[in-house]
């Protein structure tokens, strides 16, 4: 039998190597790699039979890592992610991620997950490393805050997306565009704030670093967040619109306007980056950038439970990006339509 | 060692009882629960050390079954239980139950957990009878539509909340009132059906069988429904208020009038039952039942810890109701203080 030793000799890399290619570590420079698959082809070596023939059974289930279950884009990434497992006959067990329990979970899924599906989290190297380890491959929906070392994941081309959201705000004549975030570093948010910056570079505008906001995330702090800023403004604002990382802080935010009578999107067009179902609803509805949850939760659905069968396969490449599309509703229509209500 | 047969033998039952009672099952009658209970007490009988120190270790986990991920009504469920659990050191995982896959839960969570909560699922009595046997308490938040046998749960006082909002839309002037349920006889939507019926009853109107919708407990099926129904009657409905089993299908039925130009509350008034954040920003706001989530799931998350250290815990009781109240927001105003628009 072909072992990971004789790929490692015909590659000329170290078994460590071997295992960050096959399961799908992207900290293996490309030549490297390739050089890897090359020798695992050549030797027909097949990566998991030994392991799982060690294994007394497969387990059979996949385990979702959530952020903020109280956001409704993540609730629906998971409901897909449910019914591609289920079709595949993996069971699917969710639980909420956090930073200082990272440790725990090696004991808590050791046997019972044969992969592990992340939204977004970054996670620590040496937990990536232990999974590797243990044949157990990570995919992540979401491109992680913090890529302490690039991890295999797929999320939409947020500098394309950010571009046609800022194109359309200065089209609408807005010169100072704020950006609300939420969480830390390390929270997929944080690759929506980069995006946003390079889009507003590239259009021409500059960012007043007081203008980067923090709404937690959440709607109920990013509705105080904006009721805070009035408040200190007497009603005005120094900037005429504002992107949201994502919805729920969008709806937060076009909630503290209504209820303090600043006219959106006249006084203040807000966008949202998701496009939870909410901001269809809201009055007036939220312009957000289209986020295809259903396609990346499939894709990334699909790859881990190929990368799990097998490390060479094709959907095993480790970035993947899909197109966001821009949703103009009202809370962002044109300045010059929308006549003043105050 | 004080055991079970001692406590059966003392209380006149079979073990089995004991088990039942031990397990916080209804099934037993009320006297032979006290009588048990007393038994309990009078041997200092520990029921759990036994068949804990047979175990290599305790799990630490709890697991949750969830019925649909995309109603941020169950997800604010969740978030509390997380928060209560972790507070007393418990992980928790999330599952969607399936009726078909309930077996497989037995092979699933053998080991893995200490307890589980339901959101309102009818589990087996086979299903129930295994937990019992392996000592790993159910409790359930939302009272299963179907009681195949009483099991521990809390959920609100459905008649007294429905009641009050049965009254309030008679105020309105309303005669005949409709009702979209979703899910099947299982569900927990079929309490608020039966309370719905009992409300309705009480305030001497007349349901007619043809006024109960079906809208799949989800914000499109409950679209579809009412834009079938405008497209059928001409854009005329057969009744003046439209109650919904959760806020989902009555923001769903508002999105159809908006679309097709019924006012509302003019030509229909919509209500919901959970109140989630959504319905606070449709237009026009929804008025809704508040279902007090935090309270709700914090109580059943401590009555399930409580009982998996002491089935003979204050907490055990079966039935535990909390208050439902009424929010009355513009989706059905006054229709005489609201002209009709159209």
């Amino acid at each position: 039998m072909v072992t990971r030793q004789d790929v490692a000799d015909r590659a000329g890399v170290s078994v460590a190597v071997v295992s960050y290619v096959l399961n799908n570590r992207k900290i293996v420079k490309e030549q490297t790699r390739q050089k890897v698959l090359d020798a695992v082809r050549e030797l027909k070596y097949k990566p998991n039979l030994l392991a799982r023939s060690l294994k007394t059974k497969k387990s059979k289930q996949i385990a979702v890592l959530v952020q903020y279950l109280g956001n409704p884009f993540e609730a629906g990434l998971l409901l897909r992610i449910e019914s591609v497992a289920k079709t595949s006959g993996y069971f699917v067990f969710f639980q909420t991620y956090e930073e200082e329990q990272e440790e725990q979970l090696q004991e808590l899924f050791m046997g019972r997950v044969d992969g592990i599906l992340l939204l977004g989290q970054s996670m620590k190297r040496a937990t990536l490393d232990y999974f590797t380890e243990m044949d157990i491959p990570v995919v992540s929906i979401m491109e992680p805050g913090e890529l302490l070392e690039q991890q295999s994941f797929v999320d939409i081309d947020w500098m394309a997306a950010m571009r046609q959201l800022i194109n359309h705000l200065r089209e609408q004549g807005h010169k100072r565009i704020a950006f609300m975030g939420g969480g830390n570093l390390r929270h997929y948010n944080e690759c929506r704030f980069r995006a946003f910056l390079a889009a507003i570079a590239s259009e021409g505008l500059v960012f007043h670093a007081e203008d980067r906001l923090d709404g937690g995330g959440r709607f109920e702090n990013a509705q105080e967040c904006v009721q805070r800023l009035l408040a200190n403004g007497a009603g005005k604002l120094p900037f005429g619109a504002l992107v949201c990382a994502n919805d729920l802080m969008a709806a937060g935010s076009l909630a503290a306007c209504r209820e303090l009578g600043v006219p959106v999107p006249e006084q203040l067009a807000i966008a949202g980056c998701e496009n939870i179902l909410m901001s269809s609803q809201t009055n007036p509805p939220l312009t957000v950038i289209h986020f295809p949850r259903p396609e990346a939760a499939e894709l990334a659905t699909r790859s881990l439970l190929a990368i799990m069968d097998d490390p060479t396969h094709e959907l095993a490449s480790p970035i993947k990006r899909l197109e966001g599309t821009l949703m103009i509703r009202e809370s962002s229509g044109r300045l010059d339509s929308h006549p003043v209500v105050n």
